[in-house]
């Protein structure tokens, strides 16, 4: 089963693609997407609708994994991330690929065991699980990663 | 030139087709899309795109004025109209249609000439300028005429 774990932002997008296999866990292929502060909204999102769509194609994931939006202070962010949220949900469903959200707390205690871990426990743990040489960067893609890691745990 | 206008939601989403040739300005097409509560948030915006974007291809418009989305108490209302928006967003860019964005008042000020007036009288006042025989309903029909018209006055 291809599992894609995706951790939505506008000027950062972090996706993680894994393959699980029985007891295999393997990562596929994960990254980035960027656009740029200077570019007006509706063409970054068209940007990134592209990139999701095009990468749905290239590796069809059975299954997608999102952070639930949970509330900072930053209310423009969120609405921000919602835009992009509302594009990738959109993307999915023309792909035909069920969407399950998790909270932060549940991803850290499906991939650490803990709902209190760090930042740092939680990229050593995708780490050590996907067999990696070294911890994923940016933050984002760590975070699509163990989002995807995630919900392999909860399909088990 | 053709305007459209939207009062994104979820629910509910309000579109106001206008044509404004000189001194005339009439009304093109207008209504309501509506997307049931029982269904997945992807499917209903999938819905939604596919009518935004069919409506785009019947009349294509060469402005799209949407309502700037400011802040409700209602944190989660509002993070389900900015999906519905990145979705419009998406759905404009592919059409190549600029989008304005304008607050409120900057809609009740272009429509009644004061950013104070309620909504009664916006809704009078666009019946009265788009020659219509009764105020449209539901009110998101209403709202997106407005921001249609507002937008119209603008571009003068």
């Amino acid at each position: 089963m291809i599992i894609i774990g995706i951790d939505p932002g506008l000027a950062r997008l972090g996706y993680g693609v894994i393959r699980v296999d029985r007891d295999i866990t393997a990562p596929v292929c994960y990254g980035c997407m960027e656009t740029l502060a200077g570019i007006r909204p509706a063409e970054r999102l068209l940007e990134i609708y592209n990139g999701i769509s095009s990468l749905f194609d290239r590796y069809p994931p059975e299954e997608l994994a999102m952070e639930k939006l949970f509330f900072s202070k930053n209310i423009t962010s969120a609405m921000g991330v919602s835009e992009v949220r509302g594009v990738v949900l959109l993307a999915a469903e023309q792909h035909q690929i069920p969407v399950t959200e998790y909270t932060p707390n549940q991803v850290k205690q499906a991939v650490t065991g803990s709902g209190r871990a760090d930042k740092n426990q939680v990229q050593q743990m995708i780490t050590r699980l996907l067999h990696l040489d070294e911890v994923p960067q940016p933050d984002d893609v760590a975070d699509a990663l163990s989002i995807a890691l995630c919900h392999s745990h909860v399909m088990r």
